[in-house]
């Protein structure tokens, strides 16, 4: 009789346990405690949330105490007073130019190119240049929280390896330009590497290669046909500056009797894997225009402020919900690649511009650094976002530094008074690449080492 | 025999001894090691340099080796690797306000004063409030390595009380204005206020009382006459917000059909003891006013643009060597008091408002931030440099952060690649505030821990 109501027990604790454990799915991992910043459709915010991660995959978003019930993780990363934001998305660098910070300042873009950044790549940027610039950038931006980059440069394969080593999301574009590069001596050369490099890269889970046409004004009617050509074939990506400057509109019209994006949709090069960047100079109808074909654009606030180049007409594309992203451009002409100053000087630059303070919001200058930049580089489908069946690129930051207090509101808080700094932890694709300030898949103190012997080199070199 | 050798022997000594440190004299402090960016006249730089500091005046500024073999110090500072700067000099804040960082933006301005700012002000303001509120700013300007700062608002008693107790300088102006304020209640009742305050702190090393009526359009013209008289009879500054946005110049016009400037100056109110704060709207007979009555002039960069108020005319000033330097306005509307974002945000808006790289430098934004702030306050003899015979108001900066590699030139890096966190050690009249980041005469978490209870209060108090 006893032995029969031990065994009754055990059962019903069987039973018992199995009810309260059976429905929790196992997971990799759970972001767990802080405010999660969704930036899905509905901008939900999650005060005490959660996410659930399997497979590098969002599963789950929600209260803390409902993903806890639903799913036990093998790492349970604690986000407690803190917030849980999409990783950060720059739109548009040269990230091995990183290694040309502050190389010159303050002068004429003529001056500035032709002086010292063509004599600089002339007689420097070779493979490991790339790679020793491109992993100093990499470090750079993850501990601002970025987690997805657009580049343009030579050398990308390298680049493109570089990125996935270091386990960060890359929209990588080899630079095709008119004159003899760093990499590519020819047009065609720089066609075939960029081929090959596309096939060799287009199935990675990080890399997205692709075709990076210099501009409109430094690669031919032609080149810019073979390039389209090639890319519609592979289906990859288009990087290309778009109407930076005056001077770049003003050609262009002397040359095709057509502004820029006009001469480009004439020319049939712009479709929804295009990303142009800077777009300063852009009338209503060539606005529609990038609008109708679904081009991203990367916009560049303080890289075209340095620059003396323009202000883009960014609450004009905003009002017609173009996908528009911020982008550092190259720290060459920045000098840095902090997405969160781009932020807070979108927000104030246009204000300013426009004389009106509502016209560009602090939400909206968040957007365009996470979900909208996702959507400008074509990625809206896999990041931007902390939502089901997204790609869990995540940025924990901290809310309470002492430049951080007191805090009203979470935009606001993130776009006006938060520091790249204050990021914490930072995770790509599931994998956690920096964890309380600490890099885990890139080396710090090398990184620098490499950088600063570089530093002697250019230095060296721009002296010859 | 011996014994005559041993005392020649030991005399030889004694006079070796003397020879050698004899004319080394003893100071308290020399800061060792780093790059001393000076901004003394000449612009100096000593690569391996050195200051000697006795009695909180700076004695010597050379190579490191020059000043180690002329003086000995009971402490070393080691610079070694890092850049030691003038300390930086806020010229215009409304510290308390930091405890409104972010309790509205991307409003109107008259909607964000009359629904969110006045409303919070009437509900909160009060002296201990005011503490609060200047501790939170105090900590953060220090760790951003602010070492003076130009301040109006209420209670300005208790600033300057919390303002020399963290061992902070400050040109503290107390605000009259036309309304009742949260100290006083009436103009004669803020005159007798300031002109008490003026006296009690008239003599302090550190704290420069001032006269700060609030504008032209919200005092009248009798009571800034009343203002003008007690400031030129005790020989104080005075603390002004002029032309600081469109509707502001509109109303004097009507009024007075003057311009701000033309009218401040017809009634005698402008000279070498006054500060203006903004002066966005100035044309250039009324900057050659300001020149000429030797007024200080706050430019704010960030504010101006967050407001939508407009652009000031800085570069049109610098040609004329007025004496203007950087502020960042109260964290209300900025947000947040960190001058390293007022240099980047001053040096990139005038280039792409003029559409000119090199209409304003990074040399010209850094020389705003410290020796040209310090004459826009008028106190270019005691700091905003260092060299002999000033006060030693230095800050110690980090060189080799990640985003601060590799290193080209030091205005560059200063004003476009280096961060508030970069700011490793400040001294302030040769007392060290912060040490390797940590505050020495504030404590973060008590601050931390005030300044949320009363976002408690700030919030409950709006839902009324």
């Amino acid at each position: 009789m006893e032995k029969l109501k031990i065994l009754l027990s055990l059962i019903f604790l069987l039973f018992l346990t199995q009810t309260i454990f059976a429905q929790k799915k196992s997971v990799d991992l759970i972001v767990s405690g802080g405010t999660i910043v969704t930036m899905d459709a509905e901008k939900r915010l999650f005060e005490n949330g959660a996410a659930a991660i399997q497979n590098g995959e969002i599963v789950a978003v929600g209260k803390a105490l409902d993903i806890s019930r639903q799913f036990a993780a093998r790492q349970i990363i604690n986000a407690s007073g803190k917030v849980v934001i999409p990783g950060l998305v720059n739109t548009h660098t040269h990230i091995p130019m990183t290694l040309f910070r502050g190389i010159s300042d303050d002068l004429d873009l003529q001056e500035w190119l032709t002086k010292y950044i063509f004599p600089a790549e002339a007689k420097n940027v070779t493979e490991d240049f790339v790679r020793v610039g491109t992993r100093l950038g990499l470090a750079e931006m993850i501990r601002g929280g970025t987690t997805t980059f657009c580049d343009m440069y030579y050398f990308e394969d390298a680049i493109a390896d570089e990125t996935a080593k270091a386990g960060m999301r890359g929209v990588l574009g080899e630079t095709i330009i008119d004159f003899p590069a760093p990499d590519n001596k020819t047009h065609e050369q720089a066609l075939a590497y960029t081929e090959k490099f596309v096939n060799k890269w287009k199935n990675h889970a990080l890399i997205v290669p692709a075709f990076a046409p210099h501009a409109a004004y430094t690669v031919s009617e032609a080149h810019l046909g073979n390039i389209k050509k090639s890319a519609d074939r592979l289906n990859a990506a288009v990087v290309i500056h778009v109407a930076e400057t005056q001077t770049e509109v003003g050609d262009i019209l002397k040359q095709k009797n057509l502004r820029p994006i006009e001469y480009l949709d004439k020319i049939n090069f712009l479709n929804n894997r295009t990303i142009a960047a800077h777009v300063v100079f852009a009338n209503e109808n060539e606005i529609d225009i990038l609008k109708n074909r679904g081009v991203g654009v990367a916009h560049n606030p303080q890289s075209n402020m340095k620059l003396a180049s323009g202000v883009a007409p960014v609450p004009q594309m905003l009002l017609k919900d173009l996908p528009i992203g911020l982008g550092t451009d190259g720290a060459a002409s920045n000098n840095d690649l902090n997405l969160w100053e781009e932020m807070d000087t979108a927000a104030k630059l246009h204000k300013v511009f426009a004389r009106d303070p509502k016209i560009l919001t602090a939400e909206q200058a968040f957007e365009m650094a996470t979900i909208r930049g996702a959507r400008a580089l074509h990625l809206e489908n896999l990041v931007g976002s902390i939502e089901t069946g997204k790609r869990a690129d995540i940025a924990i930051v901290d809310f309470d530094a002492l430049h951080q207090t007191p805090f009203f509101n979470v935009y606001s808080h993130l776009v006006y008074a938060t520091k790249a700094s204050d990021v914490r932890t930072v995770m790509i694709d599931g994998k956690v690449v920096m964890r309380d300030r600490r890099l885990l898949t890139l080396n710090e103190n090398v990184i620098k080492k490499d950088a600063n012997a570089y530093q002697k080199k250019i230095i060296e070199s721009l002296l010859r």
